[in-house]
């Protein structure tokens, strides 16, 4: 594969470097500040501990997997093996692609390391920078968490630039990308089971039975909650856009590669590095937002972090058209035709950027209390329980309608313009600025952990006034960041499945009227509603065991509930970490064993079928629950900002059940969905030289089940 | 189109005229019944006033609506604009298409109507009949339910023989199915609106806020409730069933019609009263079935209920062989691999039978009181409102996995033995028994009825059990039916789409890898999500208006609740009917323009993927729905039977949070998507002559989106 490697790539190498460089600045900058009096050191000093302790657990689990998975790509993917009929990207370079994975695994867990350590010191920092104004507050929890954003787009891109640039062809950045996802799976997972475990769990005693407020240091869960934040929202949604990332980039390489197998090598190289240079650029871009972010004041924190977001997307695309003209510069040889390709990808890639942003818009719609749908969620909680789950149910469907709407349009005009490489560019365009999103998305936990240390250390009503205001505007970025990061996912693995597709060869179809592939597509379906199932099942079988474990120690020392004892934490977190390690390997086993037997059963196009099944329902049953998940969760808080009759009366109680069935839709089994995707579809990708070899592609029940 | 009508299509018309006459006799037996004292025959009054306005009302409404669908038929479908390409199926016969059209909806209604009022008539003659003993309520009700089973299966086979011999052609047929599928939307769509908002609105304020008992004559719902089970549960059901069993005998008649071109005339004959005649032989298993019923002692209906349905499954598949002896002995000039297909079709009928048992049999693990789903889901109960919904949605997305496999299995093997025609074949076997279904299923509102009218009529404790005990075997055998039914129409709706395709012509193909066959597949998947979205919105809107009217009467008049004045059940049921008219407006101009939306603008092969998304979501959203609802139900029942605290704990009314949500999900979304995708595969195929004008099929952008 003689590919020429563009010197443009260096631009995407520095920009990576220059931002983990930032990263490491904000790090040190939020290092310096103040962590308050003595108290606040020591809750916050519990949520580090708590949440060390379940990365160092979760990484060592992860080693062994990671490793044996190495192996598996060393052994199983020869390339004599796959040599009669060898695929163009996977087989023949099993050496690379297995260092690759682990290049991979470790970048991505490198990233969520430095993102949560940051975020856990972050917020005994923000809450104290709150005594002094809501300028300080909301600087210390925004750069706090736009040091994960940094280090989630740094490392990708640095990872797979050198691993291009060394090795010269995208087939091993499907190994660094499988080494991503593989993380994911298992911090969005584990993280999501975690939160929930202990959130539902902390809330059931402490808030229902012992009218406990929110946050109360007596509650023996509410460390593991607070931990559960970070974990979740920080290292799990990070390694979750980190995947996404690195995955959509992943795809349009392998179809760049595949595509312009006929243009020149130099063409070749361009297109192929276009990704990366696009996702650089966004990049830059994300960072001038937040810079510009810091520049401000801060009237309303919401509103600034959604101008973060759009200010990015302008840069983006202003600055994007500028790159694309310095590479069809530097590119020698391009013809005419080519220049116009470019320009057509680059117009690709801005569809997909607005339609992240218009995505992320309409699930901001459908969870906004000041909008007909949560307000409607909430006066049904008038009529009870059962009402306001119907009807946040029923919002939840019905927001999955616009999303998937702007996918089929995004999808239809890119790939009018540059067919499925349009469509890997729209991806890449809608994941671009995702420094921002996870920026904005690490914000979230920490304000919410800085108001509970406010709270708990005991600064007074002014305080947490500041820290509350700076906490709501973190739910407003939420909603939008969600949307953002499911239609992202979402378009990211359509793409890799047209690279599976481009890989497998020439003459392959899925024609939904052979029975096999019909029959994938049916599996493909169920598969993410059995994920989901095993999620939520997972969250409320830990959740009783918290449960259990609160009223013992409440009843069995009543100093705690009487504030003289402090109760025992540890138990809980322990509770959290070891339930959610154990929860997680059934959806993880399905998660790679599934792509896998269908397509050995029924062939590599039922396999592809399986993947557009599982791609469809998983996007559905992921807004859905989102969408559902965050109505209920602001359907509630406007109760208990004094609407209808306000805290304490029915309604609250109602909306409160509301909120609690939504919690593991919302931060597991929902956004757990998109990892699960991505997983699916590299697995198939890699593993594809391995099934071509059974009945040449046809599986072993395949040939049966076609005309 | 020469074909050669076989005489033994006289077999079935035969069987479906003595279906009618047992129906008649049947009914005429349960009106000379004692209908109880006089109490008892008001009460029965108010219900059989009820059923009859809502049915009044309904079908004035279906009759413009079938005149606006008949002039579209004649007008639209001209065989000159089809001329240059005609498909096979649709154009060419639109007088005759029209005309069966109106039949089909008048046949859909006669059943309908017939089924119901005897339904109505039955409830307090079987509530008189517990007076004497369990078998004599028994054999009220059961026969009672009879009547729809028969009458719906009679007068489908009546209408399918009579069109096929008078018009030689499955197309004509084709309008008899549309027409039927047409009256099952409103009536299933209504009748599930309906019932929901009388329940749901009876239960929030009678039970919840007025602690009045179930069937408390006070409530000024209890009515509209009772009246709701029939126009849901009787109306509802039978329509739904009349609808996938009409269409799956289509899609099998069109697919020997196409498929069988080459074979003598015939043959081609032959096979295409295949279906017919094996529904029948089905029909004379439902009549012994349902004779034998009565020939033994009940000592516990629900066992002998399950008796009826695999004693008419052994009868069917051992005359089945029979008669196809018959056939082929009847058959001129059939050739030996002729033969040997019809024996191989015949394993296919048995295995599409076998494999609906065995989906209605998961069905019932996850919703029976004593297996491990529905226990989990109670003790959740125990930890509140939340965990049990979240346990319930949980086991129902799980539920979802065992049906699907059962139709994957189903479908690869018949497809194995004889391609698309062994689907459909297989689709004729699982629905052969729907007469016993259908009778099974419209037993269970009877049996609640009578439970009311036996407490409401003062008829004393020990009668009341006898019923109460009747009423919980109905529970039991509607687990099973649902999940039959939903089984069943899924394969049908497939078997459709296969003659569907067919009916395209020879070259089409459905590749997920052209963008507007995803695009299509997308919009499908969405489309039953929108779809139930909608209706349980619907029935949370009416159910609202409901609550309201309600407290207004036992505010203004407090005599009412001093059981000194009867409430007004005529407002109540005015609520129900009219909400529910107005709610399924929207949800039925969905179902009929959806599909002629995508064809048109993305093309006939887009569609095709369209369809075969919405019938995978479809399936996952019916399952999952129709399970939840029924664990729930018997989750709070087996409670309220004193397990885990029984009545009036906190558990209880947990558990009673649980069922109200279920109620929606399991009596008016989960199964109306059954006839929503009938609906859409009908209108496709109807309309594909239409359709296949734009472009030449390729839809107004389907051509910018092909590679």
């Amino acid at each position: 594969m003689a590919v020429v490697v563009p010197l443009t790539l260096i631009i995407a190498l520095v920009i990576g470097v220059l931002s983990i460089i930032v990263a490491i600045i904000f790090s040190i900058l939020i290092l310096r500040e103040d962590p308050g009096n003595e108290k606040m050191v020591e809750i916050s000093g519990y949520i580090e501990d708590g949440a060390k302790k379940f990365l160092w657990v979760q990484y060592r689990i992860l080693s062994i997997f990671v490793l044996v998975l190495f192996v598996v790509i060393l052994l199983f993917l020869p390339s004599d093996l796959t040599s009669n009929n060898v695929p163009v990207i996977s087989g023949d370079m099993n050496w690379e692609q297995a260092i690759a994975y682990i290049v991979g695994s470790v970048a991505s867990m490198f990233a969520g390391w430095l993102g949560m350590i940051i975020g856990v010191k972050a917020n005994t920092r923000a809450a104290q920078g709150c005594t002094k104004s809501i300028d300080k507050g909301f600087d210390v929890a925004f750069f706090g968490g736009s040091v994960m954003g940094l280090a989630v787009v740094g490392s990708a891109l640095i990872g797979i630039s050198v691993i291009y640039w060394i090795f010269q062809t995208p087939a091993v950045v499907l190994g660094f990308s499988f080494g991503a996802s593989t993380i994911a799976l298992f911090m969005k997972c584990g993280g999501g089971i975690y939160t929930k475990t202990a959130d539902v769990g902390a809330d059931l005693v402490g808030k229902a039975e012992y009218q406990l407020p929110e946050d109360d240091i007596r509650n023996p869960a509410t460390i593991a909650d607070n931990v559960g934040d970070n974990v979740g929202d920080i290292a799990g949604m990070g390694s979750d856009l980190f995947d996404s990332y690195v995955a959509s980039i992943l795809a349009a390489m392998i179809l760049a590669n595949l595509l312009m197998s006929g243009a020149s090598d130099a063409v070749r190289g361009t297109f192929i590095i276009f990704p990366i240079i696009l996702s650089s650029v966004g990049l830059i871009a994300s960072l001038i937002g937040i810079l510009l972010i810091k520049a401000l004041k801060t009237k309303d924190p919401g509103k600034l972090l959604n101008f973060g977001t759009y200010i990015a997307t302008f840069i983006f695309a202003a600055l994007g058209a500028l790159f694309v003209w310095i590479m069809i510069l530097t590119t020698d040889g391009i013809t005419d035709a080519q220049i116009v390709r470019m320009w057509k990808d680059y117009a690709c890639v801005v569809i997909g950027l607005l339609s992240g942003v218009l995505i992320g818009w309409t699930s901001d719609i459908f969870t906004r209390d000041d909008k007909a749908p949560t307000r409607n969620i909430a006066r049904s909680a008038q009529e009870g329980d059962a009402v306001v789950i119907l009807s946040g149910f029923a919002y939840g469907m019905l927001s999955v309608v616009p999303p998937a709407l702007g996918i089929a349009v995004a999808m239809s005009l890119s790939y009018f313009l540059d067919g499925v490489f349009g469509v890997a560019m729209a991806a890449v365009g809608m994941l671009a600025i995702v420094g921002t999103v996870v920026s904005n998305d690490a914000y979230g936990p920490i304000v919410d952990n800085s108001r509970a240390i406010a709270e708990q250390g005991g600064l007074g009503e002014e305080v947490i006034r500041i820290a509350d205001k700076l906490d709501s505007a973190g739910n407003t970025a939420k909603a939008i960041t969600k949307g953002f990061a499911i239609g992202a996912a979402n378009l990211a693995v359509f793409a890799l499945l047209f690279s599976y597709a481009e890989d497998v060869g020439v003459d392959f179809t899925m024609d939904l009227l052979n029975m096999n592939i019909l029959i994938g597509a049916f599996l493909g379906v169920v598969a993410p509603v059995l994920f989901s199932a095993l999620l939520i099942l997972a969250v409320q079988r830990n959740a009783a065991k918290m449960v259990d474990e609160i009223r013992d120690q409440f009843e069995n020392n009543l100093k705690i509930l009487e504030g003289k004892e402090p109760p025992n934490f540890h138990s809980t977190i322990e509770i959290a970490t070891k339930g959610a390690l154990r929860e997680l390997i059934l959806p993880s086993i399905i998660s790679i064993s599934f792509p896998i037997l269908v397509g050995a059963i029924f062939g590599v196009a039922a396999l592809g079928a399986f993947l557009v099944g599982a791609i469809l329902s998983g996007f559905v049953f992921a807004i859905f629950m989102s969408n559902a998940g965050g109505a209920w969760d602001n359907a509630k808080k406007w109760i208990e900002d004094g609407n209808l009759g306000g805290k304490g009366t029915a309604t609250h109680k109602a909306s409160i059940t509301g909120d609690t069935v939504g919690d593991p839709f919302k931060d597991t089994a929902g956004p757990s969905i998109n990892t699960l995707l991505v997983v699916m579809v590299l697995t198939a990708t890699i593993f594809l030289g391995l099934l071509l070899l059974i009945n040449g592609g046809a599986g072993w029940l395949g040939q049966f089940l076609t005309p």
